[in-house]
């Protein structure tokens, strides 16, 4: 399980190996977590490196201790940094985690107004209207829905996007995005969460628009995602003006 | 109530009066707003000057328009940017609204072990333990709870933050906030829902963390906010990293 020849130092192997349980709800809320003694003896290590596996959980916000108990599982919502606009199949493999997505709609259609005014284009223009479910370690996470000009991407019916990622098929024909504009609310969805195969029963849901451009602002993609807030958090550095 | 004397250029006092009455829920989620003629008319400007004011607000996301029938409201939820750490008094102000809050908890007591931590304090060092419901032109927003050491604001009590900002409070004693880390959720929340006297139907709230610091990394305040979903939205910009 502990790679020595990797790159990744040890404590943080360890690290992502407990936080893969936790995301995955092995560990739940308030679970306790095995001591540091334990974990040393279950990963062979120093009880020093198990110290800082837990002290890393601890910092990312997974984790909190108690003095003289241990440490407890703080959060097994999935955190995701909101200051880059990344890619969801690289953020989620990051996390030591497998990403996956079914295609639950695939249509080619005219725009409407709204889609002709942000992607710049003509109403005889026609767009593709995608929608996915979207799984992290196969449990459902959320329903992203994206409109994309077919001239940019005239190929995407051949294109496997349940298991590669679009914005990375994006860059390869030329459009790597470079910036976003977001909207971000909270709602009320069941009927996302009845699509997505989640509890029917007080389902807060995260809710962004985007529209994203390249670097030379050709608008290539709005999205509709929406993220079960059960199982999402988001995680954002702000600066003051001054 | 348009002023030419002011700074401001007309067709934007027009769209601050409009968008005034779209938040204020006077014009509701997809009512019409008044043509452009009639806005001309209305407010005493050319049709150009009215039209400007419509295509404002569209760019903003509170109005959009529909071929040969006119304009119509998006979305009545206050908007507000997360790029920036913002005071939450100059955000609403500049909307052209009137911010307010009621403390509805004033405490002084020991810090638990998650504020020790975070605010770097002991366990014998006091702290400021504050609830305030946040209103906007006196419609419940959401509610916000604090935690700030005693030692960095020891006349506290003796100010009066119903009307006054905090964060320009920290800023007159000599700790104005540089950089906040901040955690964010989708949650639903009947308790707070019922706190600050909103509907308790289907309550979908926002709840952040965010933790302040001053520039040379002083952490200041722990924050817990929750902003009622049906009336709350954000917007940021994001960039990749290539």
């Amino acid at each position: 399980m502990i790679n020595r020849e990797s790159g990744t130092p040890v404590y943080l192997q360890i690290a992502y190996n407990i936080r893969k349980k936790i995301v995955d709800n092995y560990y739940k809320k308030d679970d306790k977590i095995p001591t540091e003694d334990d974990l040393a003896t279950l990963y062979g290590v120093s009880r020093m490196t198990a110290r800082n596996a837990v002290t890393h959980l601890v910092d990312e916000g997974y984790v909190y201790r108690i003095h003289g108990k241990g440490a407890f599982v703080l959060n097994s919502k999935l955190n995701r940094n909101l200051n880059k606009l990344n890619n969801f199949y690289q953020d989620i493999e990051k996390l030591g985690l497998s990403p996956s997505a079914k295609v639950i709609d695939f249509i080619e259609r005219l725009p409407n107004q709204k889609e002709q005014n942000v992607l710049s284009i003509q109403r005889t223009e026609k767009v593709y209207d995608v929608k996915r479910i979207r799984y992290v370690d196969k449990a459902p996470l959320g329903l992203q829905n994206f409109i994309v000009p077919k001239k940019l991407v005239p190929n995407l019916p051949n294109i496997d996007i349940e298991t590669e990622s679009f914005y990375e098929y994006l860059e390869e024909v030329g459009y790597p995005l470079y910036k976003a504009d977001q909207k971000m609310e909270s709602i009320y969805a069941p009927d996302i969460a009845e699509k997505i195969g989640v509890s029917l029963e007080n389902n807060p849901f995260f809710f962004f628009e985007r529209i994203s451009y390249t670097k030379d602002n050709t608008p290539v993609e709005l999205l509709y995602s929406y993220f079960h807030g059960e199982n999402y958090s988001f995680n954002i550095t702000l600066y003051s003006d001054s």
